[in-house]
């Protein structure tokens, strides 16, 4: 079944899984993703390489001849990469909320930028994150004394870099309190307000709007009413820029593990439904792909992870390494495959006139 | 009516209309756009500036106490600028098939090309195509030996540039007898061979496919067909680079002025019409939106047909100066109010790895 996408199984190759639990087959085939990552999880089997074993899954050609594979690859497709969240009932795993700052710290760059890097010019992921951050502020092209939304601030890297760098004052907005917390302390200093606050409920103008890896988390009912907002946020001659992963298709679908055991609330956006959520009411000035970046962000985000462990595994279970070893290594194969994308799209509300230039 | 939107009819400003005929009102109240370009044509009104004429109604805020204004804008949006072609009952113009290729030599660039320029260096018409059709070389990344299919090669002017510049092979196709006669005397000496046909019918492989103002004649229900064949004639690892008009909604809406005198089978897309067509099929690497400069693009092409107009007023009547004038500063006045934009964008069938960078 999978030989053709040139895996084997317990083959010689290094994203061939070795099976270590004969009931594998079975637990798999009968209950698909959640089983398969959950089997990971468990020990009945490993890989050396499992980015490039979902690489190759993602990769296999769909002959009208292979209609078991052909269905077992839209399974995997729909089941493992589409994080909709139209079922509303998925269990939180434990392991989730063990999450703390901790892990974030070791695991991402000094600035902690949990979203993709640039890696255009960088080698390495500091540089990488810099040069992402820096090239947004010169996509909405900040100037000193310009009042800037973040919508959806995480740790207030990107709040902390623009103010640094720009001379900008930045509201941040987060549902995270821990977020609100420690990215005031890491902006100390600046002009920079980090608040707990919902997205809906903000109804201020600003110079310039960015949303970095959070519309991953909006969910497709919210789309217009997020797009709303934003427009209403935005001065007349402002742009707003919307950092996001994005997906192939419009079709429903969560991923049962992903769901359960990474983010509870992921919905990955099509650039259809993105569009669509604009008409109207917004136009979109540049659409920016640079999906196989993550790729690399993902990798260099696991040898953190990986190099930090001994420092982390009194406080985590093995069964969580291997969780998230697995999480990071699937994402960075879809991102291979072209499964996913990651995309900055410039959207304004079409009051100038003039073209918009994206900056090198 | 229309003083919300700065405009008053036999005002002082150069884009109040002037009216010369009483009935004007009456005529353009019971039938729209079709007779507010009709009523031009038959010289009921004059105007100076009818880009900013037409800019300044598509940019008026819409109110919600101002209904019979809203009403007449969306009205004039939908019926002026949705060039959609689900009514197939509409007459074409005499006018039209009056045209001939002299009206096009004098107005475009020295190359004949009908689709917009690239104006982010340029400072006049000749320069502003060559740029565009650089541009569309590099995003390509075109090399040497390469074979190229151009959809909708008009006169032939991107396959000679081309094949001169990038020493690429190109097979042009087009349903004009009189583009193919006119674009292979052009591009005699080059490795180009354009031909008579519907893309439809194109299965052969290419290292690039280049398809600039062709897909407003595609249709809504033959997007995914189009696509369908791009994706049947690109090599693995190769790139599609489409140039489109779009528009900022799906809603269908014939403007029956325009269908009747200027496209008789124009339908603008939108990008969601656009990325929805693409769908598990192909991969959108790159959106570039310069639609500011068609409005320059289409106000040099006025400059230039006006110039020419003592050699060309014994074959065309001073109607037909009318409703050709009328129609490229209606169109350059869309594109001012951002009401119509341009797209680049360009395509993959996801092979590779690497991001796609965009040329400067």
């Amino acid at each position: 079944m999978l030989a053709e996408a040139g895996v084997t199984l317990d083959g010689p190759n290094p994203w061939d899984p070795q099976i270590r639990n004969a009931s594998f087959y079975r637990r798999v085939l009968l209950n698909g993703s959640l089983s398969l990552g959950e089997s990971y999880m468990d020990g009945w089997w490993e890989c050396r390489q499992i980015d490039e074993f979902i690489h190759h899954i993602l990769r296999s050609p769909l002959g009208e001849n292979h209609r078991f594979l052909s269905h077992f690859v839209t399974w995997v497709q729909s089941r493992l990469f589409n994080l909709q969240s139209s079922a509303r009932a998925f269990q939180v795993g434990e392991e989730h909320y063990d999450i703390d700052n901790d892990l974030y710290t070791a695991m991402l760059d000094r600035n902690m930028v949990y979203t993709c890097g640039y890696w255009a010019r960088a080698d390495n992921l500091d540089d990488a994150q810099i040069e992402k951050l820096d090239l947004v502020c010169r996509k909405l092209d900040l100037k000193k004394g310009m009042k800037v939304l973040d919508i959806g601030c995480g740790w207030g890297s990107f709040a902390k870099y623009a103010a640094a760098n720009y001379g900008v004052e930045v509201v941040g907005i987060t549902v995270s309190r821990n977020q609100v917390e420690l990215g005031q302390e890491r902006c100390k200093g600046l002009p920079v307000e980090l608040r707990l606050q919902d997205y809906r409920d903000i109804d201020e103008k600003f110079d310039a709007i960015v949303s970095l890896g959070m519309f991953e988390h909006v969910g497709h009912k919210n789309y217009r009413t997020y797009m709303e907002t934003a427009k209403r946020c935005l001065k007349e001659q402002s742009r707003f820029l919307l950092h996001t992963i994005g997906k192939n298709h419009s079709r429903p679908g969560v991923d049962p593990w992903i769901a359960k055991y990474i983010f509870p609330n992921g919905e990955i956006p099509s650039l259809r439904q993105i569009s669509g959520s604009l008409e109207n009411l917004m136009i979109i000035e540049d659409v920016h792909n640079f999906g196989p970046d993550y790729d690399r962000t993902l990798l260099a985000w696991f040898h953190n992870f990986d190099a930090a462990w001994p420092g982390l595994k009194d406080k985590y279970s093995k069964r969580f390494y291997r969780m998230w070893k697995y999480y990071l290594h699937v994402c960075a194969g879809a991102f291979r495959a072209r499964d996913l994308q990651l995309w900055q799209i410039v959207i304004s509300n079409g009051a100038s006139c003039t073209v918009y230039r994206r900056p090198e």
